[in-house]
């Protein structure tokens, strides 16, 4: 069984219980999340081996986060128990014409700002066959950045896979800032995932033709970003998801997979969401259990992009969808029959 | 006030609280739901003496299962109490794409492991009107297969008019076991009720041109598996509920009903589902109240599909619609304004 | 900042949870809710200074009403405590075909009760900019309906501007009473919100062509309706909202605005509905927001019919959507995309 | 088995959460209760048949407070439909020092306004072993009291045995109106059941040396008021309940039983409250029990305290406790341990 | 109506229902509260004009924070809008043996980071009769000591009377800062109030005898310690809590006014625990409201003493009982009877 | 870290919110437990490297079980998947003289009939310090019998200590064949653990004076059973759990440590209590945890029994409490002071 390390910051997420809004809340559903995290937990739903490597207090809201990633069977051997606070994010989940709404509480975690030798990569990685982080990693502190940059130089050493989710957030860093420091890391990076707009806010690289916010869907454009991409860094693969918004409560789901040459596109799936947060890293999780498992392009994406359409199903951050289910509904069966 | 009898099991049904997987929750509602005691409450809701026979242990979770009836008005003075346990069965709610699943533990139940003679049907069925069971009453045990052939002969005797729903349920038994118990109880049945699948799997009939997966409706092939359950075993009527699965969140919800000459289709309805478990028994308990009241067959369809299409927008399994909430939708009115 | 005051009665509101119906129900969602209250609520949420004009029992769920009107920014200083009893109603959210059902038990509230002499007007509207009523107050009692006439002459002295939502309710009086009350109440009233049936139902104003039970919208029809009242009574402006059906879970939702001349349509939202109860007070609040700002017509509707559109995705009856919120929505971006 | 009759008003009782303050609630619990419906449902419990009669409205609020006596087992057949609003009570529940407080908001209810003659005792009372009402029915209108009146008289000419508990009640009628009310139908009353408040109340029937507020009892002082009592009206039978308050959460329970010539004294319980509402209803069902089932004075009165010891542990009104837990009780085994 | 301002923090507080323990909570309930804001809450339900002065977050869960004090009839005029985050903390409850636990995640919060300047004391204290706080609002950071001096500062010179609570919080500075700061500011304070593990760790004052952790209370030595207090700082008052802890279920709760010359010490309550957090505060803002009303020493301690005992019954940390409610207890009234 | 290996069955354990009775309850809480699992998850939160073997079906509910050892940290690789049922049982909570009521339905589960090769105890046991198991294991059925026995001998060859819990379960056996097969295990036990009624239930072991129902305790019995016990069987050490039942609400709780010469008893805690279910389990463990750290003796009943008392006041039956927490008791801190 293949081992995966993810690196990243785990939260409590907050969320008033089904549509409320925060100033009608008396209580919140608390869960544990953040996009590494969602990428070990989906990754071991699938079977896998998946360790995140993180930072949490050593008090007991800590081992709140530690308890939900072994709850959902992810290794935690690699988060380290100390510092002063978890980071929290609040989520009011919107519908119809309300939008979602997410409000961070994460500056000085322990996560952002524990040093960097605290890391030892070399242990860390050894065995590994995978090592993923995302765009929000470096972003949390400078420290946060040079130990993103130690895991990828280390993983290059050992012949461990680096992939990388965009993932841009405008609260958490500058565009310029993200495109210098993201720019150091690239270089180590196989395979890179985005969507349009991180590629615009990271790197500056843009196709004319789609209008986000109408929910309009170009393939041109997107093969064009990701070919400029792979071509000023030297991705082995480039993937970009695809998402359009109707509104709220409906959202039309699907990815692209460029293969330095080639772009395969996945179906296209209408979603009746129940929650999206998290949907992007659903997505990089299929898609490294696709290319650990050798899927070819076309299987790998549509395995990926169904996976994060399940996501979409799921209350809270975590895809706790197995792979008998993607691949049910990957093979076409999107009807959703009961099952009995 | 025509009294009916219905016959199987009723069990303790836990699913977690709205679309939280199995795996999140930390609660189940607990409800009380079974075939026939499903369609038992759907009668009393329409104001019919409905008489629920089965075996139920005497510790509180069985007294939990009566009182679950008798506060839906059902008669539970058929309910032997006995044996050591109660059926369950655990549902999660599916949504968009992801399907909605059924675990049953419903193996060594009271009424599973209950003698044939323990249900004294001369008594019970006295004055009755109606009795009912369906195919899963038979496929719980030998004795309960032979409860029900002697329910159905001294129905039969009583002038006790007979109604069956097939429903086949592929982890009880074996379509062979199946097919052959069921074979020796058609013959004292009145209307049977089915779908395009349990008449496949149940006696090997089957309709060439309807792919269900994909929610295709083919109104000859339906007439065809009507035609041939009518010949084969000689009811007076028989129903088929049509089901277009879009997804776990939107369905198309439809039934037909064959008097042996013609079939009478009923409006096709766009149901947005909240609860779809339990929506086969509705749509048998409208038509037995349709059949009762000397519904027209065109007008019995109807109002047990605008019935059943109700139970659809109702959490757990009992059908709570009246009779006056049935008829205003089945007279037309599906805009779901405010009555106020 | 401008100063509203609402006049009228405030309920508890109690509804099973999610899609329950009520015998399904162990427990009550509490909130406190009427028209006029609504209103006010959505317009300190504006950040108006909206004063809410009634009467309270002196006992704790009095208190509750007063303490949630406080909680959403509402001045309570006009609410007189004493009485025996707080109104109450029930409410059963529908879904897909079954439609939302509204038990009232209101009568011999507080509100009811109360002398008209309570009611200081002159003190009431010193300094106010706009006086709001619907024809649910007049409704409640001979006292209330005398309190409001007191309350609109006494806007007229004191140049504060009127409005007036017709909301007509048949199980507090008839259409003949109603009529009549309220004929005698509008010469007072600058601002007239009304929708078809409501004209229709207090004034006998009718238009030919619309089907409402269908959802059909007719914009002739309605423009001939608003022209009617506007000619009959002497409104500065009337509006009227147009509700599309086409199930509980679905409505399409629009608005027009009638200035004596021109009549001006918003956009239709279709809206995916999670409770629409409040729908029309938070048109009315929007409308008299827009019409403090100077917004023109065609502004002022599209604000309106926005902001009623997001009331539609949030809970209880209280609207509370910002301004930048619907701001947004009335700009275009009704995508619900995640904001963070 | 003997059927008993209880009659009088059934209400919604809504209660906050755990020890959640009225005005701190978001949710109330709902529970129906009332004085006879609590005795009805506790003797049901006790495996007799026992039937309410009330009214109750028609709509669905009404429906909710007849199926909770159905799912407990309570005979509904004498409750009529019809009616504007169904009674209501919000209870606070205490703890240490903070007392519990309800608030009733039942005037106007459909049995304070029904008509005597709508109900026909002689039909309801036909085979009736025992009719059972409180203080609380007649104080709630005069027609209520006339029905009172109707029934007792019937039953007297039935031979059916009549119980009351005084059950005074200041927010409903004054001692005065009280004591003239009760004093007519105490003639037709076997067995009267009171606390020393009660019989002072209502009859100015004191002991001088008990000082209630602080949980003194006073053997001599009770038996004093028990036969006053029953001098007075020539009672068979009297039982007080004798309730020690330490606290909100700390009570000691217990209770006396004259027979006309000696007084039998129940052993006192020292109860950790759950809820006591409906203490006193539980306790006149156990007494109605036990003198069913000819039990002797002494074994009578500690049956009935057992039970309505055992009620204190009990949420909600009525008294779940089985005849077999309270044998247990009253035969010494008080230690609460697990019965696995 | 006489006008007190607080000044502190507010914070998100979060507890798992009932007993669960963090680890076990997948929910918590989300209330708002901090040691001054908790005064300001509890003085406003005594029906006194509080206001509290802070700063928290504009966006939503700020929001949420002034909404919570508003509700509670708590002026928010005086709460600045800034900064980026609200300060949080997490309480599990404890029970029997198990002792309750708190976990603060408070830094950087948007008030601890406040300038001193953007607090303008002329104008928030013009009118007002009492200025509170505490001795964690100074221990937040250098900033909040220093505006905590400007408004007491301001507020001997206005005439405004000051109340202190020294609460020490080890966590948040150390004895010897604690003992720098605060006694800066303790010569402009009136009113003083601690327990005797405050005195010791800020001033160093102790008495000999008395065993906190057994419970064991001295009256001598209380006394002592008022004493050296006031006679260090010059106090006019200065009161001493005093809780005897015999579980996390039952404590003895009492204290003791000592007025520079004589000590009153209240009658002392067995108090069964449901909430004890804000147990301090709710006796400061009772003492406030106490020397408010002129009450004398003996009177305001037995006040104070009975109004932060009903608080241990109420959950989350705002002390919700009435004048009345308190009287009644001050007033001998213990029993917990229920009120109706 | 020492690694223990505990055996037996988890099952799904469903129970009532707070106090109310299965007939009320429509929700049950869900967690997963058993005798030898929960001994587990305390090792595990002592810090411990525990592992629990046992056979849980390859569905859903099983993978919760699975989970929710993960979350707290014990090893499940020794959990062979497989089989049809996980048992399930329900708990309703008592409060004050009504206890609490436990319902099994485990009969047939996977590890019932789970075949005896299917453990490799070779396997599990290597590199183990200490296996468990308590009197459930064996009574389970036959082959569960044989796996322990299995398992015994297995843990003897290779030097692994053996405790074992009596345990007796008079629903799973009886006496007779309970001491038959336990008398063939005890042999390879070190390490017995009991009460007074295990000892005689199942070896027909008895101690004249100690009167269980009423909680009377007395030493010399206790001592008298032990020394039978280890006399008979040959134990290092054995250990008896005293519980003095006061009512469902409060216990007196301490335990008794035999090492074959001298008896060791421990102080006795008054508990009230929020969940018992589970408190002999943590005994179990502590006194494993302590003999595996080698405390003395007096220390190791002492930590036990206070790990144990801390267990009554955690909701489910896990004990959650901290090596660092037990301490603090075992050490003399019962105050339950707030840590903060």
């Amino acid at each position: 069984m293949e081992r995966i390390i993810t690196f990243g910051e785990i939260m409590l997420r907050l969320n008033p219980e089904g549509y409320l809004r925060f100033t009608q809340a008396g209580k919140f559903e608390a869960s544990y999340a953040g996009g590494e995290a969602n990428v070990a937990a989906s990754l071991a739903q699938f079977g896998m081996e998946a360790s995140f490597a993180s930072k949490v207090p050593a008090h007991e809201i800590g081992q709140c986060a530690v308890n939900e990633l072994r709850r959902y069977g992810v290794d935690t051997r690699n988060i380290i128990r100390g510092g002063d606070r978890l980071g929290a994010y609040f989520v009011e989940k919107g519908a119809s014409q309300r939008a979602s709404k997410v409000i961070y509480d994460r500056a000085n975690s322990a996560i952002a700002l524990a040093k960097p030798e605290e890391f030892k990569w070399q242990e860390i990685l050894k065995g590994a066959a995978w090592f993923h982080f995302t765009g929000i990693t470096p972003a949390l502190s400078a420290n946060a950045a040079q130990a993103s940059l130690d895991a990828v130089k280390a993983a290059r050493e050992l012949g461990v896979i680096v992939s990388c989710d965009l993932n841009y957030r405008k609260k958490l860093w500058t565009s310029e800032t993200a495109g210098k420091v993201m720019g150091g890391l690239m270089p180590y990076v196989d395979l890179c995932i985005a969507n349009e707009e991180d590629a615009a806010d990271v790197f500056g690289i843009r196709s004319e033709k789609s209008d986000i916010s109408k929910g309009a869907l170009d393939r041109e454009g997107y093969i064009s970003v990701a070919r400029q991409l792979t071509e000023k860094f030297g991705f082995k693969k480039t993937a970009i998801t695809l998402r359009g918004s109707i509104s709220a409560s409906d959202n039309n789901w699907s990815g692209m997979l460029y293969d330095g040459g080639q772009a395969f596109f996945s179906p296209a799936y209408p979603v009746h969401i129940v929650d999206r947060v998290g949907g992007g890293d659903s997505f990089g999780a299929a898609l490294i259990y696709s290319l650990l498992k050798n899927f070819d392009s076309q299987k790998a994406i549509n395995f990926a992009v169904a996976a994060s359409c399940l996501k979409h199903s799921i209350e809270h951050d975590f895809n706790l969808a197995s792979v008998q289910e993607v691949e049910a509904l990957a093979g076409g069966n999107a009807s959703g029959r009961v099952q009995r």
